[in-house]
């Protein structure tokens, strides 16, 4: 239970919570979910948020109830948390290669009852997941993953990806569902028509090898992939039948400074914030608060002062368990235990280091929903 | 309960662990454990560790065990999980400045009967505290913070200490019990004559000001500081009681890296890996792993490949969930499934990051301890 858990409904409460805190903006999330489901309907293509972003099952269900068909999982932990939790449609994005991830997996796929499916990238891996799936009597649905050019996962060329499509359609424990390929590489891009340009060059790429797989009688119900920087520019290819979004849903700091290029905001809010408080001013220059390096993720700029700092401050890690709030000359110093909020630098590994959302309506903390998969690979 | 269970000492089971898994060479541990406190008591210092490294009541009471006084916790949260477990003489190296923190902070003063102290470095906070403290009926005993030059926490002049360490002694809440100093700036400084020499300057500083209160007759129990950067250099100045050294547990690239100038050699092994396995090996020049932005620290240098990786590989993060490990040209490339263990790059983020141990010895998964202050803030 969250020490936050008596400030429930309280007039004010925002501003008083325990902290770090990871705040939840709830009617800009709503606004972000009913957004992008309103692009995707417009567009005429399906989605699948990516769940990688919030592990959070009362996220999940909102976007199912505005219309998704499913939510995709980078982990087999995160998959495991979304069929426990009666969520349909869970897509694995990355590949499962080892024996208890295998393991692990045949054993969701028989408790799953609402539809699971899993990319996979070789032949070695697909046979040991063919043999899995047969000892099981139960089929598992597979996914080719093509790559579109950043290296990570995905079968590299075309004859490859012919191969693992053919294979996986003759296997006898696996049933063929479409193709994957997502360009990672691609959602950052600061400028529009560049990130455009190489967006649909690659989905030329793909539309071709899909294409002929299917000028060849092969059925591929599904293709699957885009990101939220790309998110309006993937339907133009009009090659995914559905987009594995994730981070519209809270929007951060990387992709606000990523795709300010003034010709170019994206029309999604940011609803994530972390709550921090002062907890040491013995200095002019700046004051000391209590979320450091396990409280935000790192791997990108520092957070971003959205409330409770003078204008001008500048936040930086100041260790573990603390921040340093650089302040602009001449401004006035916030006070020992005064509440400052952040924009997370990158919110997927931001809400990952926290066990809940503390869900805010105005000044008023109103619900608190677990990160229910935090951790769980 | 970690799907890792199944694997409890067997042979060969750490080669077979269900990955990313965090990993404790037990009998490294052991022997760091040892060398520290040795080292301690050679130096006629005690010890209390510090818990932000392992956030593990198990490491804590092998701490105790090996002759610590104590442990140090530096968020409320991690001296709530040690409180409840039983361990000894808490001190809390930051300060609670917060309604919530207080309020929390008195109510575990009121359940420990082992020892529990907080650092304070401001007037009104120690006011605050003073006043809740009354209120329950039980002195909370404080450490006056001096800030040694890092200008995070603490006093900034002696004058503002000595203002802090008279109110703290005419407060019928509290009971002063000495002075913290801690200087994590200089833990990283590479070259260790120039360590030494700023070490023990801002020694005789604290040393100094330590040495007038006591000549005004004030009583100053506890001095202590430190860190495993400077752990030899601190018993020099004849200053610190007690040292509050932490990564020396665990090491990690950071301090191998920092301090490995030759003649500097720390007495300390690596006793903490992230064992993570091959998923994606399509790729002549790299393969992708199952570790990435959600499974290390990523503030400091790279993950450094310890096991299963060809010599001169190196590890690059590939996203949230991935990891590349680029092969040096002519390698036999490691294969799908194949695991690999890398030392972390910061020990104490990415043990926050995980939710058990996977204890080993030799080969074999020996036990399995949970990392019971994971995100306790």
């Amino acid at each position: 239970m969250s020490p936050n858990a008596r400030f429930l409904g309280q007039a004010g409460s925002r501003a008083r919570l325990d902290t770090p805190a990871l705040l939840i903006d709830r009617a800009a999330l709503d606004r972000n979910i009913a957004a992008m489901a309103a692009h995707a309907r417009g567009a005429g293509v399906a989605l699948r948020p990516h769940a990688k972003t919030h592990k959070s099952l009362a996220i999940a269900r909102r976007q199912i109830d505005a219309g998704a068909i499913g939510i995709c999982c980078a982990t087999l932990g995160e998959a495991e948390i979304m069929v426990q939790g009666g969520v349909p449609g869970i897509h694995i994005t990355s590949p499962q290669v080892t024996e208890p991830k295998i393991a692990r997996l045949i054993a969701l796929n028989g408790a799953s009852h609402k539809g699971l499916s899993v990319v996979v990238d070789h032949l070695a891996n697909l046979a040991a997941l063919d043999a899995a799936a047969r000892g099981s009597g139960r089929r598992l649905e597979v996914l080719i993953d093509f790559d579109a050019g950043q290296g990570r996962t995905g079968a590299t060329s075309e004859g490859s990806l012919r191969a693992l499509v053919l294979a996986a359609l003759a296997a006898d424990g696996l049933a063929f569902r479409g193709i994957q390929s997502y360009s990672g590489n691609l959602q950052h891009i600061p400028v529009r028509a560049e990130r455009r340009a190489r967006a649909l060059a690659a989905l030329e790429t793909l539309g071709g090898v899909v294409a002929r797989l299917r000028g060849d009688g092969i059925a591929v119900p599904i293709v699957t992939g885009g990101g939220t920087g790309t998110f309006d520019l993937d339907p133009e290819g009009r090659i995914f039948t559905e987009l594995q979004v994730g981070s519209y849903v809270f929007m951060d700091v990387q992709y606000r400074q990523a795709l300010a290029d003034g010709r170019n905001t994206l029309p999604f809010e940011t609803a994530l914030y972390v709550g921090t408080a002062v907890v040491s001013a013995n200095h002019a220059s700046h004051v000391t608060t209590d979320a450091g390096l396990k409280s935000f993720a790192t791997e990108g700029p520092p957070p971003e002062p959205a409330s409770g700092a003078p204008p001008g401050s500048r936040y930086e890690f100041f260790g573990d368990e603390h921040g340093r709030l650089i302040l602009p000359p001449g401004s006035q110093k916030p006070e020992l235990a005064a509440r400052i909020e952040c924009v997370t630098p990158h919110c997927d590994p931001t809400v990952n280091l926290y066990d809940v959302y503390h869900v805010v309506d105005g000044d008023r903390l109103v619900e608190i929903w677990p990160v229910d998969a935090r951790g769980k690979r």
